[in-house]
């Protein structure tokens, strides 16, 4: 498995792992709970397109149209049921931290928080504004997941991508909160 | 009642109805319905922000709990609703325009989609990429209306606003057909 992994990949997990550890500290969420997260986080990320979507609608997972169009949006929520449908995971705070990585969701946990924000700053990521976000993430949870979720946006609509429905209302949410 | 609207009020009524009526000339749309809509589309906008949501609720206009939040989105529906209730417009096409210049909708009609971008780009307008809508709003007018969504939404994120789904949702719409 490790051997097929992509170099850039096995970084950006390990930069996950030591970017979460170090947030849970800080913030007071569970070391373990983090880490296990942060290395799991993208279990079917690896999974072709086509795959992602047939086991998301199999099991009734899309929430939002985007997702049909951009199957790579479902890695999360497919990651986080086929773990736990293997009996790999059983934490549900894991879980939820796993399925909502990509998208964040209203009401999130924070240690969800803290693996949303730990995946846009780890120290590979490298696109403008990521220097403030991690200033964020030294000081206040909350504002570094919504200055993360601002950079989601940012880069969706710059790119010309199809924005996830979850990633705004979380904003949303996370200013009026 | 010109008398107390405020100079800049008036002319960006008549920077939309110029704009308008030349986007409608050039994209085949009808003169006087685009003329209308430009004319009346802030019609709402000079109510206080308690009475918009107060009308708004009324009559079950609420789309988004944006809205609760940020009442001014409102001016668009309630003045629509305004303007059909005392009988002064009929056409369903101009109230539908009317109703959604500010935020879009999925399946706004073309007319929609004239006074949507030219109240993005009449003009007393100026932000960064403005010019990049009005080229686009001389040779395609759907491609005109994603970047003046696009336009939006980065300038909601960059002030810190709660951002309407129905923009988003209209962006990605624009994005697929």
């Amino acid at each position: 498995m490790i051997a097929r992994t992509p170099q850039k990949r096995i970084a950006h997990v390990y930069g996950v792992l030591e970017t979460a550890r170090d947030m849970a500290d800080r913030f007071g969420e569970n070391r373990a709970q983090a880490e296990v997260a942060a290395l799991l986080h993208d279990y079917a990320k690896a999974m072709p397109a086509a795959e992602q979507l047939a086991e998301a609608r199999r099991r009734n997972l899309i929430v939002d149209p985007t997702e049909e169009l951009s199957p790579g949006l479902l890695h999360g929520p497919v990651g986080a049921a086929l773990l736990e449908e293997q009996g790999l995971v059983t934490d549900p705070s894991v879980l939820d931290a796993i399925r909502w990585h990509t998208t964040g969701r209203v009401g999130m946990s924070r240690l969800a928080m803290v693996l949303y924000v730990a995946d846009a700053i780890e120290p590979t990521r490298d696109y403008p504004g990521v220097d403030e976000i991690r200033e964020a993430a030294r000081r206040d949870l909350a504002e570094a997941t919504l200055k993360a979720a601002d950079a989601v946006i940012r880069f969706v609509v710059d790119n010309g991508w199809l924005m996830h429905m979850y990633t705004v209302q979380t904003r949303n949410w996370l200013l009026t909160r």
